[in-house]
């Protein structure tokens, strides 16, 4: 078959040329079961209700995922290289289908309706002596210091609160059509990105163009020895869901730990300003969100202990501020470098007609709304699981 | 980049760090072509209709897929593993599409609507010597009786008429969010497993919470030399589609093949029970369906002759019971150990209003509802294709 | 969990058996940034209007993908294999969702209306002394004349109108259901393919069936040292979407390329026709779009300078013919055999209500409505990107 092989080869292109060892496949499957409730009360009959689950969970300790990965050596410091990363939820066999959540920087500034496959990262990069320039979907800057300073990443029931809230918006996690530049290596400790996120907007001369889907954000950190300090700053636009009119979302953090050798200790402060018509009953206002957190990691043996304690409170004019906190205490026993198996405790305490809880897998801002007439009280978490990396 | 790979290195965890050779790439491709026919008599009338239909069919003999897995020795007879697998159709490129068939366990009983990837099988798992642990979406413990015990598996036009009566619920193939345990291999012959299936059910306090999605089976055999012989039970709760009520699915199956050598002989029986409003006008009642396959197995030099008699009979009150028996042959052909041709040829046989003909790939239930005006007499179906596996 | 995994062996089949060196990983990552815009003028009152958009556009050079492959040596000149490959859209980590563009041959002869992953191509194939045989979803023969005899192949600004225009039918691009013939080898510089899409159609006795969904298709070529040249044929019966009656679409086409050393010259001739009710209002009659295409690349160092001049006119009854014209000019630039940097500059005129301009990642026809009020005189597009396979 020579012949239509000829042919072939004119669209796979280097593709088969290229010895598999190019391709580097990685990932993790992490699996527990949690248990959540929360208790509701009736602020205006004072009746009580608790609620609760049962959860096969996923990704309690680390984001479960299949990946591709590849870097090719172009000489002279240059070097081209690929990432296609997908989350699984191995509890369903769903894979990737959250294509939406994150997704700043798409077309027209609202979430991909569509399923997306590599929806955790699919970039392509180029790098050399004067940093990565990188495209495609990828991470925000926003997002790194929520996971890297928070002894429970983003994942799981002891997540920060700030972390969590911000699953409520388009922009903190991922962005679609990014141009990324990353700073070079050698800058004495010093590391920084920046990201531009495409709106993909069509322009029409005479009418009002919409900036909604535009993102830029950037990230500048120290790290040297048992130090590492970094500042984070986003603003986005997006469109409202059901989309009638732009928001434009501020994300801005500073987060810092220092390994002390017997604990690691963890600090962050976080504010996410909404404004224009975020929720309806506040149109025309702005919404901000302060929080910080407080933690520590601990290795014992082969296992580590984490703790933290977070809190987050809204700024509403004309009401009592809606406030949570938060208590966390987790311990991960690794049974090797890549299998682990965890347990994760968290408690939330809402006050002032805050409803936050636990969701699926993790945290979630119910509803803000000042005066709601239901006020959740404590909410308790639970996860019990296995981590295996590969 | 090395400080930006730093940060990643938080998230990727242990997946960057280990060699690519602890997963494992599988898979088969199974193409062919298939002609079904069926003739339809209209019991008032008596006028027939006879329709047929040439499809491109996938998995006529294993069932296309592709899969990564992988284990991790932990020492101390402990071992860590992962398995995660995608259905293929490739007449079309589909992949793991069908989430929702099969899927009991999954939130709120309901099947999944959105499109899985992994929805063959995506779990994780700790083994030692008391057994192993699996935790995710995987096969029923009946399913591994409908499928070891027919000559024809639970592929193509030939395999038996209880399996594919299965496809019509969602608790006999795969289970979201279970909880697996397996007997330890060293029991002189004996193997077992238990399932158990979260039904992720919100349960509020004085208010009466659904069962539906729940499921518990398992499974418990002997094999030793020639002899293979397992019994499994599987008992789950449902909602019918659209979702209105609870029903109910009880299934038990016993089968058994012995291989004297020049030929190997297979025998099973099953009953599938559902109580409740299964099917609108039996609403109130239960519906029984009792099957049993006598079939066997042949090598002829480098393949194998296949054949089967399988009969499946409805309990329903006041009526006729409906019936449908099969008589199906084929033969593979085994070019090497991982590439076969293959051709399949099946008969059914309804009476008493019973309509059980070939749909896609396979056989399907149409409508058992009695007194049904039309009756199928005899359907055909042919299978013809090729599987390759890699 | 020895017993456990022998019940799993029966399912799995040889897949776990083979070697993992059985299976080749390949792919490519295309990512650019992109600018478009469209001048449109209302024929009526003269007024006219700018349109503009920045993209980040996946695929400008080559088709971003994933794949996997591999070949079994049956021995006696005998070959089994199969290919699995997917789109990606880094952009936004999207893969393999277009299923339905390009289906021909699909069930019912409509668009796979739910997300295909291997949407590229699925096929397995057994191999030998008299050619190829090949099941699955596949290229069809038009399409790699379209993509050989262009400079710009099918991806990004630069390619040809009669392309661009394949993308609004059902059967240019790939097929599912096919079955395929490839000519061996070894015939002196000649090659050839015949595909046949199986319609999967019900057919009933005494009613007329339908044929939408099938599909005919050959190209025969011969290529000796610096020539290659092809022709292609196609035809095909499709539903209209939303589907009320069926269309015939004819594609021929005519290309050839010929390598003078410091040029590669290209030429190419299409014709499609589309017969019944494409078009609402020209329900009933024939619609002809004939074209043609002369360019040329030419070897710049590591580089390659690409340029194309194509015409594409339809033939419509009682208006002018609508007409559009392209002239692209390009530069790849070879980093290293995976790794290129390109940039693509395109102009398209319209004339006679014609209305082609840039769409997300290529060109599309919009309308050909005679007597339309707008009429985009002019389109610019540009592309400028990297392309990393491996």
């Amino acid at each position: 078959m020579k012949k239509s092989i000829v042919a072939l080869s004119a669209l796979t292109v280097a593709g088969l040329a290229s010895a598999q060892s190019s391709v580097r496949l990685f990932g993790a499957l992490d699996a527990g079961v949690s248990y959540y409730d929360a208790k509701t009360t009736n602020l205006t009959t004072g009746a009580s209700t608790k609620q609760s689950s049962w959860r096969q969970s996923s990704s309690g300790y680390n984001s479960s995922r299949l990946g591709f990965l590849g870097t090719e050596d172009l000489g002279g410091g240059l070097a081209a290289g690929f990432w296609l990363e997908m989350g699984l939820n191995n509890d369903t066999g769903d894979a990737g289908q959250a294509a939406g959540v994150g997704s700043g920087g798409s077309t027209a500034g609202v979430p991909n309706t569509g399923p997306a496959l590599f929806n955790r990262r699919s970039t392509v990069s180029l790098s050399g002596p004067l940093g990565e320039v990188r495209l495609g979907r990828d991470y925000t800057p926003s997002f790194w210091n929520d996971t890297v300073f928070d002894p429970f990443g983003t994942n799981g029931v002891g997540t920060n609160l700030l972390t969590s809230a911000h699953t409520g918006d388009l922009n903190s996690i991922r962005t679609s059509n990014s141009v990324g530049y990353f700073l070079p290596a050698d800058l004495g400790g010093f590391y920084g990105q920046f990201q531009y996120g495409i709106s993909e907007n069509v322009k029409t001369t005479g009418v009002a163009s919409s900036d909604a889907g535009r993102g830029i954000a950037g990230r500048l950190g120290y790290t040297n020895g048992p130090v590492n300090v970094a500042l984070a700053y986003g603003q986005s636009t997006v469109l409202d869901i059901p989309a009638v009119s732009q928001s434009k979302v501020t994300t801005a953090n500073l987060g810092a730990h220092y390994d002390f050798g017997i604990i690691k200790a963890f600090v962050q402060l976080s504010q996410i300003k909404y404004t224009t018509d975020f929720n309806t009953p506040q149109a025309g206002t702005e919404l901000k969100r302060n929080g910080y957190l407080i933690g520590l990691t601990a290795p014992v043996g082969p296992g580590v202990i984490r703790a933290s304690y977070t809190v987050a409170k809204d700024s509403l004019s004309g009401v009592p501020d809606p406030e949570a906190s938060k208590l966390s205490i987790g311990y991960v026993h690794n049974l090797s470098k890549r299998t682990a198996l965890y347990a994760t405790a968290s408690r939330i305490n809402n006050k002032n007609g805050q409803r936050v809880n636990f969701g699926g897998a993790g945290t979630a801002f119910l509803t803000t709304t000042p005066g709601n007439i239901q006020s959740a009280g404590v909410a308790n978490g639970y996860d019990m699981g296995i981590r295996h990396a590969f």
